[in-house]
């Protein structure tokens, strides 16, 4: 059952601008008119040609609040669509302190090192609190992002976990038309964006740190049963053994949870960040784990579930807040309210009269 | 956010016909024609005289699926709801064996007895299951069944939690309509039924047994917090003191939380369902409660609030279910789905092109 109390929140569901990258000059890009509107065949001509400043450009639409930005961000999205779906969609994530940055910058370097083109984008709603911890700054990957094969793309600081969702899920159909082939979905590792990342990509890689014994702690119940692939940090100098002891913990750990359905069993790997041993290991298991349930027909079987939980998810967002902006409802809302209130009508009756004036027969 | 997997139960849900009271020999009903439809200015007029068999069949009527059951049901609940409001409304749990039939006897005779009219009611999804192991035998209350002014009725044994809850919190304003000024409602203290029952009565009472030191285990998190009152059955003969030292342990873990909205501290006392002994204290610290709540305006806000909350999960409700069995929608739905699949159109697209076809704009 719902919790109205939670679902209001699409009542009041307030999306702010998107944090928007600065674009670097572009050949669509008058110099002294940056605020100039972009027709959409132009963004779809750059997104479909690879240029990264249209493409951010319109992820920028995709994170406004603006009307006119979402409608023209949707036209987009539609015609990028055809174009999308192509690449292999990782998952990233760790508590804090493991590392994640230095690991996502050597492990990109690696992609892009061999020939792949690498988007990086985040999820962390609560970035707004926390100013922007999660790729709040683009220099925390020093490499990748001097690489033109790369786009890195901060979380947008925008409202909800849905609303962000959403925007990260449109960024993902925008990057794979723009031709990147691999995509990382970052997350800090100790929210609920983990079932929101899990959601939408085909890999999940959970980041540890060789730690006391507590390896488990740190990290909230349920993201472990996640991971598809378990790699631990800082496997290097005098940590090594400890890193192989952690690795012997968790092994034991995953052992604990049922097969998940892709039929996979979690690997557990060990490298180091610092010192750029394991990484090809590390993509050895992924491209492994990439054939195997294509193989077994996980792979699209997952692509589809995740397809259609978005839609639904769609169908009960809009839903809610066409309901709560239409402007009868929005009158009647409180008028209802408090005949319910002085037991004039029952509160089904008011609901059933709001509903008749919002909906067709 | 809502899972879409959680909220497509509205789609599906089924509503089974509710347990129906066999009603005894009433004037509104001829002997030999107990099928006969009765008008709805029958009903309201049997209810308001306190007819049990007319408030029976009418509460059979609110857990009836059937379209013209629920027509009549909501008809004549408009009519009661201007009568209603004026029990004391008591949610009752407590864990298999703590006595809860025997107690709710006693606590209702010893309210008859003063000249109190009583409806018990309970909650108990799980009943379909357990086949109605709560209030489905109504000689569980050997003495109350027997008293004209009680009026037991077993749990609907339909369907969804929320459906289950509707029906009981429509099943109290007829009660109350028809002079019951105290109402029970009985759940099994081990599910989620405890959330509903809270939602809907102005007292909640605890009942547990003096244990091994393992007072707290059996009942589920979260329970204790919503108690206003506990009570620990068995302090009789040579357990007297284990109960009064089950009792100092619930004071300690009571203490443990903050104090409630209502400003009231909640209470420990002990009694003996069997040798009927302390009950009067309960009902004086329940009468103390609503005084207490009364004067410092907390009984009306909460009823306000939990008033508002059922407008907002009818509107939820009606919102999914008119949305999904919209004939529009139906014959679309699998269609759209199909070409989201396909990566023709986006989730959020389809959505909106559903939505726009169910909606007024």
């Amino acid at each position: 059952m719902v919790h109205p109390e939670n679902d209001r929140q699409f009542k009041s569901l307030k999306v702010n601008k998107g944090v928007t990258a600065k674009p670097s000059v572009s050949p669509y890009f008058k110099k002294n008119s940056p605020q100039k509107k972009v027709a959409t065949s132009d963004f779809v001509d750059g997104i479909f040609q690879g240029d990264i400043a249209i493409l951010s450009k319109a992820v920028t639409l995709i994170e406004s609040s603006k009307d006119e930005h979402q409608q023209q961000a949707q036209q987009i999205i539609e015609q990028c669509l055809p174009r999308s779906g192509k690449s292999v969609r990782i998952g990233i994530t760790g508590v804090p302190g493991a590392g994640k940055s230095t690991s996502i910058d050597v492990f990109g370097m690696h992609l892009v090192q061999q020939g792949h083109k690498l988007a990086v984008l985040a999820i962390d709603p609560s970035s707004e609190r926390s100013k922007g911890s999660i790729l709040g700054d683009k220099t925390r990957m020093e490499n990748l992002s001097r690489e033109k094969n790369a786009f890195i793309r901060p979380s947008p600081t925008a409202g909800s976990l849905g609303g962000v969702a959403r925007k990260t899920r449109e960024t993902i159909v925008l990057c794979e038309a723009a031709g990147f082939d691999t995509i990382f979905i970052e997350t800090v590792g100790v929210g609920q964006s983990e079932t929101a990342v899990h959601s939408m990509v085909d890999f999940f890689l959970l980041i540890q740190l060789a730690g006391t014994g507590d390896e488990l702690q740190g990290i909230k119940r349920g993201i472990m049963e996640m991971a598809d692939g378990v790699v631990i940090n800082k496997a290097d100098g005098d940590n090594i053994e400890r890193a192989n002891l952690a690795a012997g913990h968790f092994r034991n750990a995953l052992h604990l949870f049922p097969l998940p359905d892709s039929g996979w069993s979690p690997k557990v790997l060990t490298y180091s960040g610092r010192f750029n041993t394991g990484i090809a290991e590390i993509w050895k298991m992924i491209d492994d784990y990439v054939a195997f349930t294509k193989a077994n027909g996980y792979f699209d079987a997952k692509r589809n579930e995740q397809t259609k939980y978005r839609m639904y998810e769609s169908i009960h967002q809009i839903l809610y807040q066409s309901f709560y902006q239409h402007p009868t409802v929005e009158r009647l809302l409180p008028q209802l309210e408090q005949r319910v209130l002085n037991n004039e009508i029952s509160p089904f009756t008011a609901a059933k009269q709001l509903i008749d004036l919002f909906a067709h027969k």
